[in-house]
């Protein structure tokens, strides 16, 4: 199959209703930006088996790399508008599995509003290389910045913590998760995350800084502190767990480090003055979407974790590293 | 080394200058987009291997990789501003090999006026992959179209047309070039590709239809006559060639078919009206940048590339297919 009929076949039905997209018959595409709006962009890779699994469904993959992008856009406060995508496929990538990633895309296009405007398709030995670039828009002084953070600010997360890292260690064998249901639920937390982008929109405003919990919370909240020049007491028993990484953590304080520092939450991180606490509920409860006070940021420099007894949980180590 | 040290060592030094791109210590940046502009985006891949030999200069690499997309832009008539870039990386290609690749994206910076504002580093087990994602801006009704071209418009093409192909026809062992100084021209040409950004913004109001070669004259100029609905015929010794090119051909058909469809020219290829020639003639003085008429469009579908005497040039299978 040649890249054109590719495009034509699987990729041009993602650009319906979006004028600039031309069809994906050209190598460029225009996006219009909302008078007085600022473009917001953000681009993520993902390599088969480094951050995938190969046999992970194609589905799952499209969107979890769409919602990824989504996340990083929701932490700055933006909405999402189009995207374009770089496929490096294998011969064996350009059928059947590729038809299923574009239904990921397609039912997730609907989902978050955003609409395929562009990209490449090229092809690979393997391993499977993709990559993603979002853009959508935003006031510019309503952005939501990672440097703002203050002493005195209440450390808030988005959702529950913790659930995709204790399902990537029932994967490597490391932990046991023993009811099915549990094991399904974390699975499908560590596959599909959902980025907080109706959250991130309400933010401007309300929070002083603000990023997606990708790296793990202790590592994304370092990142905080760091750009802030601020340090953060986050409470041990304060973080929200799911009732199935509860389960799955059953007590054991590594376990519950793992869920802190593990990565792949992608819910939002953020910092805000007391006074915001009620407009913050109203949002939780408008949105349906639990946010939790989990701490506070101080003076000083570097995030510590402390438990209810008052002892510091080791939290070292944490975020990715690549190289 | 980790990822947030490569992007601080590396990357950020590129970001400077451009506000949004918040230094690249966060995962999404933002861009202004002139009042009444809209934001032109393109996106173009290559893995090592197929796009280009794994032991090219890796400074060469990196600008081809920018100048296929800026001459993306420039076939849409939008002004470049920023890029984000999605590298792929071996542990060996983190070091000098990056070092190298970087080296090249600042010298292109410099000479097209764009910035790194995002992106992503990943590990790769191999081959290298990298993406790179160019924002511009224009008036959108001043875009330069594909599908625009009429019966009676003469087709243009700018700078010299073939010597890519060429080059790499000696790279494969297929073509001779006795004489050194030719193969460096054709070799650089093939490697850093000049991308006629300044040609692309003077064409909107002169040109009915444009596009970058690419995938070959002939099949671009397809890609006009596609979606325009209409029909193109070349005058073949019309076609500019280089000097070293028209020693490369020699006068052998075959060839010069070779040069004609065999891509990577990222030159200029558009239609005007008869009534466009002497604005066009004085941009060519102004820009000191060869602007040839070589054929004309007409009624009816289809490409056809003429010799002198009148028999036809066999010029299928042009275009690249990759899978």
């Amino acid at each position: 199959m040649g890249e054109f009929e590719l495009i034509a076949r699987h990729l041009a039905p993602l650009s319906r209703g979006e004028p600039g997209a031309l069809g994906l018959t050209d190598d460029a595409a225009w996006l219009d930006v909302a008078a007085g709006h600022v473009v917001v962009a953000t681009k993520d890779a993902m390599v088969a088996e480094r951050h995938f699994f190969a046999d992970d469904p194609p589905e799952a993959i499209a969107r979890k790399l769409l919602r990824v992008n989504l996340s990083d856009l929701a932490a700055m406060g933006a909405r999402p508008r189009a995207y374009l995508l770089a496929l490096a496929l294998t011969r064996e990538h350009a059928g059947d599995w590729l038809t299923s990633f574009v239904h990921g895309l397609a039912q997730d296009q609907k989902t978050f509003g955003v609409t395929l405007i562009g990209g490449d398709t090229v092809a690979t030995p393997g391993p499977v290389t993709i990559s993603l670039t979002l853009l959508g828009e935003a006031v510019q002084d309503r952005l939501l910045p990672r440097h703002g953070a203050r002493p005195g600010d209440r450390i808030w997360v988005s959702g529950t913590i913790g659930d995709a890292a204790l399902a990537l260690e029932h994967c490597y064998g490391r932990l046991k998760i023993d009811d099915p249901a549990d094991n399904a639920f974390l699975q499908e937390r560590r596959m599909l995350p959902t980025p907080r982008v109706d959250l991130g929109q309400r933010l401007p405003g309300l929070a002083h800084a603000a990023i997606d919990i990708s790296d793990g919370l202790v590592a994304d909240l370092g990142h905080i502190c760091e750009t802030s020049r601020v340090a953060a007491v986050v409470e041990a028993d304060r973080v929200p767990l799911s009732q199935a990484g509860r389960r799955a953590i059953a007590g054991d304080e590594q376990r519950l480090v793992t869920a802190l520092t593990g990565g792949d939450d992608y819910e939002l991180l953020f910092t805000a003055p007391e006074a915001a606490t009620k407009a913050l509920d109203e949002i939780s409860a408008e949105l349906d979407l639990a946010l939790t006070a989990i701490g506070r940021i101080e003076a000083g420099r570097g995030v510590r974790v402390v438990a209810p007894d008052g002892h510091e949980l080791s939290c070292r180590g944490g975020g990715h590293v690549h190289f």
